[in-house]
């Protein structure tokens, strides 16, 4: 069987994750194409990659009679019309979360990828694939801890990102800390449960640099949520873990609990030193992930082998940027959030 | 220097816990008298710990000359009444919490107190007490997590006793769930914060035994808060956790983050089986917070003899109560409640 | 029931916690008589313990009218003799491990205690009355770990007092680290396997303090032991634990394994900071086994009032000692020991 | 750079993990043949994996002009004759460990090999490329913990495998549990402290199965080893961990300790049940070691590509093989022994 040869736009932090499986780690896989406006990036492509095709415009790329399928990674605001014009123009889609900005844009979105159904579109919730939250959804689908009640998501990130996110924070727009940070967590809140988020109350503070207030940034933040058959989700996103990248995630059902990374442990080692006995800590997403990313690309190559779609689509993707934003407005409000929009799609 | 003696209002599980460390653990300490309207309890007393004096009311231990302090362990009640009484008898006080069921009496109670500022009045917020939480205060007092952004505490009681409370939930009146569980959690909010709840959103969900609906009691609830500082809080409470007793605390601050009994183990044993590498978990509050049980009462020994009061007053007993009764309207009114009544003791 | 009146000699760093303990936390024992060479040790009893009577040599102490029952806490060569002059003095005997250092003199003082049957006699292996190993000792005679295999058990003091042993290794004389640090835990591979050791071969190595090597002690030793039905034993004794003090026990069987300390854990807390995920550590034995030095302390009350004998016996003692002797023998002669001379006695 | 061509013999359990790592997740590296006498491995290899060329022997395989690397993995008996074949053709050689099971076969092996310096020789000492191994072991070299004076070794299977191993124990040979089992941690023990075995005394116990002792096999045993330095080395080795795959190894040192895989977690996942808290474990070596053995067939394919050996030489599994049987050989004789024989080679 033919591989599948892949175009890539965006070859930063996570485009490069994303390349360098593609053109080493994905059995049936060929990086194809690359396409960046920064030059170094594509050379990089081009030297460590050996891409044979690159680009600075999306638009060439995907008229390229060699490409399969596109893995977008680029800034988000550009996410809804490369989706659009690679499903135009036949190709699979696998898109870096969220889909876009605003709810509109998505709901476009979702359109276009509806109209083309023998494509698949794949958007980069990873943390699905991941082997430990693989192994808790089978235990929580399996009824071991009965009927959940309550669902604890905790997102932050490392310290040692704060500072320069404080520096760039007026300039740049995150989205706010919720959109940013805990649109995996809401994924995974909807991914367990089944359910969807009804009501939501969320806040934050900045503690340690202040001037955050400002620019309407948060440090830390919490929300919670009921869904919509009572079930309560609680979460915390941060930019200022001292001990590395703390992505959590907590089931409590009728009949037991689930924690995963409670310790977000970096591997087995366990020192023992003038500190106590310590666990070394997973230091930032492409460490703690590194596999998930691998397995969500493995299946996005399978499903176009296989004619079929991942299980994760653009639904969710709409759906947790609903969630997201309605947190967000809670914290601009500090009210209480009613979530009502989303239904026509259900 | 004499023993102090002290006399003590109910023998039922914990007040079998206090009196047996009042007759045995507590140095300087002797349990001089007892009162109950159960008779076995009373013969426990007698036979078992060598109490000499035992009574039937309240009113007739409170007159007996031998008697320096009560330990009020009656149901919550009779507090304010045998608090008011003892005061006025010119009796130190130790007493379970809360200090009443309604703000008016614990206002009341507050004010007899309060009158008598030479007697010692100390209420029973043993988890301040516990080394456990003392190692932790102590860290956060010394700066070591810079400062607090989250504090996170959950109080769920074993599976095993849920059954007899659902059959019990109708007659008998738990104060709700917030009032009967986080009572606990909310001191240790305040403790560790030294700040004051403004507003809180509570929630609950009844999966197990939905029955639980019908009489308006919970077998799982949520609450978040914004502490006056914009701190967060986050409650979690229950009566159905499968492993036992999990009291499980957690501060999170802008140096590192704290957890105290994340995993609630019982002791210092690893059990490698068929199960899996397993922990042993506490399987009730008397297990898991015996030592600080016999803390707080050498505290109130000791404050008698040294003339000074207790860390844990009684305006603490009185805006826990505030903070869990907005908890519990949370609920019944489904929205964010504004705690505003504190503000005149403060 | 009048209060059993103890009278301890020698007033050290675990004189005096075996003091306070019979002093405030023993029911039923009363801290009679203190005997020291030591004028400032006597005051501390006097004046903290509220001692009423104290001696300068042991023989004026036993022969108060006011005391029933004798703690020894003096240096392990007075054991013998302070042993057989209270049992013939009529008085029970709690005593510190080693009954004596040499096998003759404990041979003897055992047919001392042997002509003294109503007297109770206890030497202090504290671990059997620490609750984690309790735990773990019932779960093996329950038989959850079927047969036992192999036993490790590991005692390493901090590294904060290596400096200073180093320093006076040459004038005073440890007994050899097997001795010194193992007595503990061949008594817990006797106590668990219910067996005898048969052959042991030892070795040692000084790394951080190769000066150690001229006056033959060692900073960190490793034994291996067969018992009489095959089971293994392994013991690792050192005197440099960067993270604090170490005692951990291995039990491995048929049906799975049991670990108690693995992670010397200090209390509940675990701190994420820039280290990574730390548990801290307890640092000392006071700390470790403070609940276990009251718990034992208890039992020889119990044993007085209740007219038995604890289950730890001086024949214990004895076995525990020719096994650390053979230990250092095996250093000494670089082979394997048998171990014959024990079983006289068996 | 054209892919690295390999043709694999041996296709069992390990067989079929190397194959599909080589098929699929090696970059650089292509399955181009595959040598077994069960045609059912040979049907897996075309079928499954798309393996152009297969053979009934290894000589016609080593024939193939298309084939620049074997991968043995066929039963120990055959390597030697299977490496140098395979070296004398010109072919670079990873193979599964042991390099033979007679010395004198590894050390003609290794003139072989020796011989053809410019051909790659690896030898399948995987854990030396698990991550958490990694982590250790650069802490070590960085001096993190000072000077090494114990490693401790476990390597459990899982009770799972115990009763088949037990029916077939007579017919098989497996060399022993010590050669079987511990010739991996024999290799940590080399490679963590640079440092040869002088000497070792070794016992085992079976008690689950005693029938084993009529075939000389071992349930588990345990053995001590003196190294040239006086570092002590404490190895168990067993087949009956009933949680699982229980692989650990501990490091102690002058400054600190480590330990990997104290608890030989699953993955991230705790479990909170009726059990208590619960860490699922690793149950085999596939899926314990799934990485490693990836990364060291990566490391093999650089090996080829940057003309360079690999750290791990065929020295080392002559050394580990000469180790592990000086283990039997205290075993079956009961006493200490001497390790000489090694030092011709050093």
């Amino acid at each position: 069987m033919n591989h599948i040869r892949v175009g890539i736009v965006g070859l930063g932090r996570l485009g490069k994750i994303h390349a360098t499986n593609i053109a080493r780690n994905i059995p049936g896989a060929t990086l194809q194409a690359a396409c960046s406006i920064v030059e170094a990036e594509l050379e990089f492509a081009r030297n460590e990659l050996g891409v044979e095709e690159t680009y600075q415009t999306f638009e060439e790329m995907v008229d390229s009679p060699n490409v399969d399928a596109v893995c977008i990674v680029s800034p988000s605001g550009f996410h809804p019309e490369q989706i659009q014009l690679a499903m135009e123009k036949g190709l699979h889609v696998f898109c870096e979360k969220p889909i876009g900005l605003e709810i509109e844009d998505i709901e476009k979105t979702i359109e276009v990828i509806d109209n083309h159904p023998d494509q698949v579109f794949q958007l980069g919730f990873m943390r699905r694939y991941d082997e430990s939250y693989q192994y808790a959804k089978k235990l929580v689908d399996d009824g071991e801890l009965g009927e959940l009640t309550v669902i604890r998501c905790y997102g932050i990130d490392p310290s040692s990102g704060l500072e320069s996110f404080v520096k760039f924070a007026g300039a740049s727009n995150s989205g706010g800390l919720f959109a940013d940070m805990s649109i995996h967590d809401i994924d995974l809140v909807r991914w367990f449960s089944k359910k969807e988020v009804s009501r939501v109350w969320a806040m934050g503070k900045n503690a340690a640099y202040p001037e955050l207030d400002q620019v309407n940034e948060l440090e830390t933040g919490a929300a919670m949520m009921q869904l919509e058959d009572q079930t309560m989700a609680i979460l915390v996103a941060g930019r200022n873990a001292a001990h590395g990248y703390h992505v959590e995630t907590e089931l409590i059902g009728t009949k037991g609990m689930i924690r995963i990374a409670a310790v977000p442990e970096k591997n087995l080692v366990s020192v023992f030193n003038e500190n106590g006995a310590v666990r070394p800590t997973s230091q930032n997403f492409p460490e703690r992930f590194q596999q998930a990313f691998q397995n969500e690309m493995k299946e996005f190559i399978s499903c176009i082998r296989e004619k079929r779609q991942p299980e994760v689509s653009a639904y969710d993707g709409l759906q947790s940027t609903i969630v997201a934003k309605a947190c967000q407005q809670s914290v601009d409000t500090k009210g209480l959030i009613e979530i009502e929009s989303a239904k026509i799609f259900s």
